[in-house]
């Protein structure tokens, strides 16, 4: 069974739990009919759906008592170029499956339709930092939130960081179309409250709103957004839907594409996988996170992974673009977080900001949060 | 901090880990927080949204040992009316936790804007009955596959299935807009043979073909489709979005949706919330499910509760949609099958069928398929 593809292969790494050898065995052949033929291979008799369609066993490896590392190669034609599609001969029907894990995957070399399939970053790093103006430090950033502040209250913020030197302000991935902060008020007062405030500052404060709802909805409210003038917007794909990302990159967006993580985490998929690779071959320019230590349960070894993939992809081809990490630091950590992300990350923080009490207090830590960031040893 | 909420609510039912007390008090509070305000409680200041935005908790209550059904309701107005939204609210942030499952949810008796956000199905079992003049029985399924073969191959098992007698004949999942069986022929070719094939028996054969892609090529396939006369459609929403199917079933579709559960397998969200709630609130007229005893995990308790949700939504307003097990069934288990899900179910049945052999083999085969529901003792 174990053999090396003829054709350029979407190379798959799934792991396996089996409790013996024969079970092993009988999942591997699950995972390698299931992606793309789903019929039992006695059923296949079509010459070419049997060299050209089914998937090849790379290999097996025992990683850890009955955890297996089984690699398969599936023909990057069974994906049609599509991104829908390309998810489904990933990780399918295979998702179902309670004993598999999608550990990562590897693109073939030779891919013309790549880009027709799966957009890539557009902006990627060096977009988002031309955007906000900072070459050499860390990028800043936090959120306009809760849900169910008036409009008025949301620009007053989003006026606050802008002034307070945040360079990135986006809306809470939960703010939606709501009545009280209805989306086309909101971004007018918010992208007007950080304009005025980059006139007066010389600086080049982003604001970025959250896109959500049914595609429809979505496209017009990026159509509302960039012609207010923002300088970013965020999209939470597992919501949405991949496809739709990859579709407003391609085809809809002039602006960067922050991509959020909400709905997403639990997908039996390796964070780094979902994060450091699919989230930027979707289209994400930067790519929020659970950073380890906070309200999630990713380990630091996990967000080094994710880091990693963002800012020096393994896929060919891809712009290196900045992990986003968030969910419980406190402005005090940055110096931490710094040393391990490096200079390429966006630092969001929400929650520490907030709860510093009243304005007063708030623009004291925004403050605290900037200087701790700007006084960072710099890379240059 | 336990409080019946005084407006409609979103009642989210959790299942939580825990080790202890106090721990349990923390992931509550976290619950709590995180799904619509995201901020710690102490920087919560503004009255209305304290009021009218924080989730409450309605109970608790320890169902294993260190396992926690935890009972939230969160105000219905913060899911904006929206359907992505909507997800967000119940199962966002929290999918990022591994110690949080989504158990199940209750809408607000109270809510107007329900079929604008979702709009449920506009068939369901009905409108499955009709279009398939089935009315006494169970509606027999089989699927075209594998990806791989020409068009002229699959419309010819599609006449195949219809001459036999199955009522439903569905692409299966995988078949995308590829180069050897491009989508607008193959809608074209299958639809002609199904056709043809009721001309000659009476009998009223439904082929639904597989949509797939970004929104707009979905939204093309669908027009392409309907012009041909399908009689209905497959989406598999965890793949494409949950909101885009909403928008197809609320502003597109003609014909009723069959809901595929590709990528959807493992979101730490129960198997009957999910297909059996979710799946039908997003506008799935039939949804299709891992079957017990098959190649994937659900026991047979858990497919009869996604049954149940489907057949006799405990939702209210929802019309009542089919059931459609499939993942290994063999045509010899019908009998069972029925047994244990009664005649409001659509039967599908690929590999089984498809392991007979050659043509004629699978003739025979289909023929014994189609019989064995026949004969099953009818509910009228």
């Amino acid at each position: 069974m174990l053999s090396s593809a003829p054709w350029p292969a979407l190379r798959a790494i799934y792991h396996v739990n089996a409790p013996d050898a024969a079970e092993l065995d009988a999942r591997v052949e699950s995972l390698l009919l299931e992606q793309t033929v789903e019929l039992p291979r006695k059923a296949l008799r079509d010459p070419f759906v049997l060299e050209q369609i089914l998937g090849r066993l790379a290999g097996t490896e025992e990683i850890a008592p009955g955890l297996h590392r089984v690699t398969i190669d599936f023909p990057i034609i069974a994906t049609a170029d599509d991104p829908a599609q390309f998810l489904n001969v990933l990780f399918g029907n295979s998702s179902l499956q309670t004993h598999v894990e999608l550990a990562d995957f590897e693109l073939p070399a030779d891919w013309p339709g790549r880009t027709r399939a799966l957009p890539g970053p557009q902006f990627g790093a060096a977009g988002l930092r031309r955007s906000t103006g900072v070459h050499s430090r860390a990028i800043t950033s936090t959120a306009l939130k809760p849900i169910g502040l008036s409009t008025a209250r949301l620009a007053e913020l989003c006026g606050l960081f802008a002034q307070g030197g945040i360079d990135l302000i986006k809306d809470d991935h939960g703010l939606a179309n709501h009545t009280f902060h209805p989306f086309a008020d909101r971004v007018r007062a918010c992208q007007k409250a950080v304009s005025e405030s980059n006139r007066v500052s010389g600086r080049s404060a982003v604001y970025a709103p959250n896109l959500t709802g049914t595609p429809t909805t979505v496209l017009a409210q990026l159509r509302l957004a960039q012609d207010e003038g923002v300088g970013a917007v965020m999209i939470a794909p597992m919501l949405l839907g991949l496809p739709l990302m990859a579709e407003v990159v391609a085809q809809h967006a002039r602006v960067p594409i922050l991509g959020h993580p909400s709905f997403g985490g639990a997908t039996r998929i390796a964070p780094a996988a979902l994060y450091g690779k699919l989230f930027p071959l979707y289209g994400a320019d930067a790519t929020i996170f659970a950073n380890f230590g906070g309200r999630f349960a990713y380990s630091k070894e996990t967000c080094g992974r994710i880091a990693r993939e963002l800012t020096a992809p393994s896929l060919a081809g891809l712009a290196p673009t900045l992990p986003m990490p968030a969910g419980g630091i406190k402005y005090q950590q940055v110096a931490d977080v710094l040393d391990f992300y490096g200079q390429d990350v966006i630092l969001l923080i929400g929650g520490g900001l907030y709860e510093a009490g009243d304005d007063a207090a708030l623009r004291v830590r925004v403050a605290e949060f900037v200087r701790h960031v700007a006084e960072f040893p710099s890379r240059a």
